[in-house]
């Protein structure tokens, strides 16, 4: 039968997604997970005065949210002390990436990556014609001077960085940082994911510099402002660099109630002091369920503890499959180096005591 | 100073965006509009029960929504008694038609569409380097057959027509989309946006084919289920068109309190109803007064009202700044032909006793 053809970029895709979602892997069980501790969310949730926002922003939600997103980038600009120019909102760092991807990466470009890092990086590069080259961590963390090197080798047109990194938790300094910036040649656009960087040790984040016309920041409300289902991420750079996304992003794409909550939310410094400490208390008990079975936890800078199993990967497989029996959703990451770990994020008490019932038992029916 | 290359069909964009907000209208005029009666809106708003979903979905908010979308493709498939798998959930349709253009045309494909028809079609060819071919109006609806025919000689990617038509109004039977439809080369997508669906008469809409696969029906949340700022569309199509999205979409892009609401609204099919009567009575309430004042309404199947003004494009424009000036925001067409109408949408009885009352005003202001 006759159809319309699809353009060469999309016909050369393949069906697969970044990530399988937990809601899918419960149908797929037949059963919910009772402790929801692999998606790297927030369970302490937004702030109170974020969540009334967000409620009270209900009733206005029959008009369209402002394109512009002029008060959370005003909200944002007086947050970071940096002009609200230099900052373009988006539906997550996942819409950002994409974005990025396709203003930067013409077909056949290449993009610099570590090799196991955040997939839906992979997966944009990808659907834009772009190519990854990767760099293999290096101790469990992403290899600066080699991903630079790499990008000036390769012409690159984008690098990716995560700091602190998923799926290993690790990061560098804040001076490592800007070595590696100063590192990368100035055509190459620098993607410095710092999703986590909120739960980060201080000395973790560079400066914002918003006069680097090849570095964007991208941030979060999904991670330590507990909004993840709410959908909204921002990045941060130069003014020139920032205004390309008027020419493609999807102008009404940010939800109003996103807005709403975001602006809160970065109000609420004290409801984000807990969260932080809050969820290194859950990192502190991951790291002790893990050496009280057996397993080595690794040092996180996130809101979540990757442990190396101290097998291959079929053992780390094994104990992933044996949790999501019991109820318990974790990931692991896939790429080779790192796929005898698994990956856990943090949990209310209730999740860790549970965690803590399950994980010897898990370990145990392995054999 | 050396800085990253944008990729070369972004570096041919300008830097125009489909819509200017109307928050951005209030920040340069510095004042607030009292009566929002521009961005087709529907103010009689959400369902009570879907406001509710939504509060409810609030608290669940640190949680990633589900990204296959699950339950809301489920009920969307039982309240139009077809396959889950025909049906796409996206950002609004704004995204999912940014979606559908990166997928099927190819840089240099042309798309066809109408002159002044939907400029959001024209910012996502543009963005994605396809080329549209315009067909007139015709006595102020979309010339069905002239668009058959172009996308055939044309050897189009995609034709796109709205149905009801936005920003005229106007509107073709069921049994006319279909004799478009089967006329419309297999090999080209018809792009058939329907947003204004719910508010035609009876025999407007063709009964829904899923087998088809060059055709897919857009529908969305922003209209009679008034929740615009929620960001919620979808897209009806034959299983494989709609499997395409999956290479492309965001996947974790349709915020979870938007799905949760959007499956309580269409649950409540007496509160649709409600909306729809409320809207046909504003609709007759803006005729009236734009008879009142010698100008000519054009009927609607829509939730606004375009008004022939007599004049020409200045006349027209004029009224529109000076009805702004009076705090009330409306829009009009742009393109020639249809640049002497301006288009009001629906609003509460409030909003229209201030249009009665501010627009023989306007009209006398311009003498």
């Amino acid at each position: 039968m006759t159809r319309p053809s699809l353009a060469p970029i999309a016909a050369a895709l393949s069906d697969t997604v970044p990530f399988v979602g937990p809601e899918a892997l419960e149908r797929r069980l037949g059963q919910t997970f009772l402790a929801r501790l692999g998606a790297n969310e927030n369970p302490f949730g937004a702030a109170p005065t974020a969540l009334a926002a967000m409620a009270e922003a209900l009733s206005a939600g029959w008009k369209y949210g402002d394109p512009e997103n002029h008060d959370l980038r005003l909200a944002l600009a007086r947050h970071h002390a940096i002009p609200s120019d230099a900052i373009v909102i988006g539906e997550g760092i996942d819409g950002l990436l994409g974005l990025a991807v396709r203003l930067y990466a013409a077909p056949g470009a290449i993009i610099v990556s570590s090799l196991g890092a955040y997939p839906t990086l992979n997966y944009h590069a990808a659907g834009f014609g772009a190519e990854v080259v990767s760099v293999p961590y290096r101790e469990y963390a992403e290899n600066l001077m080699a991903l630079a090197t790499t990008a000036r080798r390769e012409r690159a047109s984008i690098v990716y960085l995560a700091n602190p990194d998923n799926p290993m938790g690790s990061w560098h300094s804040a001076q490592a940082v800007t070595q590696f910036i100063d590192a990368v040649p100035p055509s190459t656009l620098i993607l410095l994911d710092e999703a986590y960087g909120e739960f980060a040790p201080p000395g973790t984040l560079p400066p914002l510099d918003t006069d680097r016309p090849n570095l964007l920041r991208l941030r979060t409300f999904s991670k330590a402002y507990g909004m993840a289902g709410l959908r909204c991420g921002y990045a941060i750079g130069e003014r020139q660099t920032i205004a390309a996304f008027e020419r493609v992003r999807n102008h009404f794409g940010v939800n109003a109630v996103a807005q709403a909550g975001a602006i809160a939310a970065i109000a609420a410094p004290e409801h984000l002091d807990q969260v932080v400490q809050l969820t290194a208390a859950s990192r502190a008990r991951i790291a002790q369920i893990a050496t009280d079975n057996g397993l080595t936890p690794l040092p996180s800078a996130t809101n979540f503890v990757t442990i190396d199993c101290g097998g291959d990967a079929s053992h780390a497989s094994g104990i992933l499959t044996a949790l999501a029996a019991r109820r318990i959703f974790i990931r692991k990451p896939m790429a080779s180096g790192l796929d005898h770990c698994i990956r856990i994020s943090v949990g209310t008490p209730a999740d860790l005591d549970m965690l803590a019932r399950e994980l010897p038992q898990a370990i145990a029916a392995l054999g």
